[in-house]
């Protein structure tokens, strides 16, 4: 199949440092090439792909200093819109940009939404648009969205199969990854893992906007003796540093559409013990992938409960439910519904012919 | 003509308080409807006009506490594509934001650009779409353009003949009106009336982003006796604040694209004593609206000549030039060369028609 994902030029694909979409774009990307697909990739020109690369903008507008962001993508539509005749299907993860001229194209096309849904301004535009194709990254996403909107379909992230290996929790400690953010509530996690009477490494970067939160609540918890800090981490680190880990605590506060770093621990056999919010009770399995709690007691019978859990089971259901296989798998499925029946023929014979000329 | 006027979003048409744009939007709808055009105005909800006006959002973004404007357009812009069959031509003064879109709906269509254009990231949005059809706000803009593009005319803002009189300039000051920023030199205007031994008004506002250049550059110039700060200023007090001025002080140190006060102290029949920069040299007719400087010197000197200016002549030179029965004329002139001839022949025999009715 021709298909073209546009992503988001905020950071290269996949990202340098931190940047959700373009990773999972990547990831997407990558494995629909692997399976044989004719890809293009419209993104920054800093991107790495085996698909084709479609780029304006020569490097990720994050890390520069860019004043008019927009106006790069808007140069983007406008290349997607002069390919736009090459593809049969279109795969955008840039919001809403792209609706106004995305229906006058005249092609299959879908949006996955990556984002929190419940801000006020989006009323306007989704409910104007509401006809637009759109994929929740959680079912529980949705529930943001303050419009009916013409949901055709959720496909959770995946991570391909080799990035990380099962450890085996053989660390004496529990583990916090993220921002230093009120809404990823790292007091909690400090505080649970004290009541358990065990060790917290957490590692996490410290955003401009919430350097104030950091020294007003978190600092001076982070000076008990039974916390370390290792700062930010990339992947390379991430493995060992999630596959010693006991369990990977996320006390969060806010309806976290999808949580990446869940399923980063489960590649990792690592159980998780969640707060119920958000896409959680989705993507955690009771008892086989982790805990689902509400508050502090319930995380702390949880970890003590936490050998009950079969870290051999966590990585199986991370295969199962949230590779990049399983992920492509999903959106192809849908690409597929959106694409008229009499070309979806052409392709089924195509595949036909080269069963065909495989036994032949 | 069937119009349709697509103004941004930041404020209302006409602007409650300041807001270039949109005060030039409302001026531009209102003439055409005066002479006797079909004008749908696309713009926020708390919005005066007697054209036709068509909103999604109730109130003008900036006095709110919005979080995403871009939303707000982006269905704004649907609305202009569901209307945009009604339309013979289409007017956008929204930057670049409706490119993608608009060649794809096959409509006669322009751009007036209301900013300034040195901003390195245009680079990529402008080249990408250099077939779009735009119009500057005077011919010195377009040299911050960066790349070749489709320029097809220069309109100059204009203001109702009846927004202000001719006042007789019998105040004993000069008149500076204007941000308290760097560009706009508010400290070379205090210099140039002590120099000449000239009381000077300031009426001005302060924005936050202004606040240290003020504090530091501005404040202990403000002290000086011969200088009165009146605050900012309304409509209804800027006619006699002007009208009685000698003369209104321009200094800038930018290439601004217009610059609506000159135009407002000539509707009063104050000359100008304009820097060299941006649009002056196109605005200023020298010795009969005013006079164009380099220095301090030269300021003086004019200042010491300004009674050579004929007041009258200004006031005319205004008139004459720069009203909105003017702009909205050469406005029409360039929706008529966007329009197919064919089409162009229906509008001349309606009009004979009507002459021939008139007759007889």
């Amino acid at each position: 199949m021709k298909i073209a994902q546009i992503s988001p030029l905020y950071e290269s694909v996949p990202p340098k440092l931190y940047g959700g979409t373009e990773r999972v774009v990547s990831y997407l990307t990558e494995e629909l090439v692997r399976q044989g697909h004719d890809v293009t990739l419209f993104a920054s020109g800093d991107s790495k792909t085996n698909a084709k690369l479609v780029s304006l903008t020569e490097d990720a507008l994050r890390l520069k200093d860019v004043q008019d962001p927009l106006a790069h993508h808007i140069a983007q539509m406008q290349e997607v819109i002069e390919h736009a005749h090459e593809f049969d299907v279109m795969h955008f993860h840039t919001d809403y940009l792209h609706f106004p001229f995305s229906s006058l194209l005249n092609k299959p096309h879908l949006t996955t939404l990556h984002g929190r849904l419940d801000i006020p301004d989006l009323v306007y535009v989704y409910h104007k648009f509401k006809k637009q194709p759109l994929v929740s990254i959680s079912d529980s996403q949705r529930k943001g969205m303050p419009v009916d909107v013409n949901w055709i379909g959720t496909v959770y992230h995946g991570l391909p199969l080799d990035l990380y290996r099962k450890g085996e929790g053989d660390g004496d400690y529990v583990a916090f990854i993220g921002r230093i953010s009120p809404e990823k509530r790292p007091d909690r996690a400090i505080q649970i893992a004290k009541e358990a009477g065990i060790k917290i490494k957490i590692a996490a970067k410290i955003d401009t906007a919430d350097e104030d939160y950091y020294q007003r609540m978190i600092k001076q918890l982070m000076e008990q003796p039974h916390v370390e800090f290792i700062g930010e981490i990339g992947e390379d680190r991430k493995g060992e540093f999630l596959g010693k880990a006991k369990a990977l605590l996320f006390p969060i506060d806010w309806p976290e559409p999808f949580g990446m770093v869940m399923i980063e621990a489960m590649a990792c056999g690592t159980p998780v013990i969640a707060y119920n919010h958000g896409s959680v009770p989705e993507v955690i399995d009771k008892g086989e992938s982790g805990f689902i709690v509400d508050n502090v007691a319930e995380s702390v019978r949880a970890l003590e409960n936490i050998d009950l859990i079969d870290r051999n089971k966590v990585r199986e259901t991370f295969e199962k439910r949230f590779s990049t296989g399983v992920m492509a798998r999903n959106y192809m499925e849908l690409y597929q519904s959106l694409i008229p029946s009499t070309k979806k023929l052409v392709f089924i014979s195509k595949e036909l012919k080269n069963q065909v000329r495989s036994l032949s």
